[in-house]
């Protein structure tokens, strides 16, 4: 709003295969901070389709290409199922690597903290990824912890896809402060009721982490 | 996942300024529920951009037309700004009062309800929408209430934003059972841990409701 200050930009890499909410949770928060944008980036401009199933998917444009966005102030990397997110896509990585010497923070939602590990800036951190990843994640040097989100130095890692939301709030505060961020927890009405308290491992019940969709992620 | 099960069907009608949250949180958790299937409709197939700011919009994609989806199992209608949402669209208020003979459940999130009061599907019902548009809510002959989401017989509405991520849950569970909503809670890890307690009117302070970009939405 003040026209003196800054715009600070913020970019959040997509591709395809990628979780919409680890994206459009923290899009949702930054973009309503005043003074503060945040531009959707990617190989091209152009369509990127979420989500595993071909046949509901859903498609988020990407505005602008990496090249176009070379000095963002903040990163925000979204994750998606392991096997189909670009961990090892080199213009994706040399984009974070080069942008991250000049970021504000370097952020990641879900297992968006694999991207971060495979670009090499994970390395003897503690940080946090998506709860069936720990392991992947510390394949790249990185010491896994199950916090809601965890910064070291500029680098935030959150955990899995909802939790970005979180971690956009406490980004908010850092980049304005903190009256600023309440308000816009207040804006997109972020008071939590969930009707079941089954969000994290250590709440799961026995039955939950028996369902067929949970327990392959366990092993 | 079990095939002699019929497959759930759940459209989510997306327009131009919608709140892109409004509509992900749910497709999010709506997704990840075995045997639903999610669809973005509106007028044709395309781009559809969310938000306000013309400069840092949010593509979604819809798949589909209204004509193409007569019949949905749910409808979740989000919202966005009230001045700019098609609160008087003929073509979607006509498909909204076809489907919701045939729904299970008729759903809004944010000021999607004013979507659904404008369709007269609200009269005298006690129902919730973003805490701005509490008079609006009422204007369309609904009770207005704070709450985090209201059923009334198959009409569920949820308060702002994010709030569609909790009712999605409580959906999850009508559809399916208290166990497989609890396994996509974890699925998506909603475990939510804000930074800051301001998420609600009644929780936010005087300073907070004083910032530029909050208190013009008090009147």
């Amino acid at each position: 709003m003040a026209e003196e200050q800054r715009s600070l930009r913020v970019a959040i890499p997509i591709f395809d295969h990628l979780t919409a909410l680890d994206a459009v949770g923290p899009y949702e928060v930054l973009n309503a901070v005043p003074g503060v944008s945040v531009v959707f980036v990617s190989d091209k401009p152009g369509l990127i389709l979420a989500g595993e199933a071909q046949q509901s998917h859903l498609g988020l444009r990407a505005t602008a290409s990496y090249k176009d966005v070379p000095h963002p102030d903040v990163i925000v990397v979204p994750g998606g199922p392991p096997t189909k997110i670009p961990l090892h896509h080199k213009p994706l990585l040399d984009w974070i690597r080069k942008a991250h010497e000049t970021t504000l923070f370097t952020t990641s939602v879900c297992t968006g903290a694999l991207i971060l590990g495979s670009a090499g800036l994970l390395t003897g951190l503690e940080c946090t990824t998506h709860w069936s990843s720990y392991k992947k994640l510390e394949e790249f040097g990185a010491k896994a912890s199950a916090k809601r989100y965890i910064q070291q130095g500029k680098i935030i890692t959150a955990a899995g896809v909802s939790s970005g939301i979180d971690m956009a709030l406490y980004l908010a505060a850092l980049l304005k402060d903190k009256v600023i961020a309440e308000g816009v927890q207040l804006l997109v009405e972020y008071d939590p009721q969930p009707p079941f308290d089954s969000g994290s491992l250590a709440k799961a019940s026995p039955e939950v982490l028996a369902l067929p969709f949970i327990r392959p992620l366990l092993d």
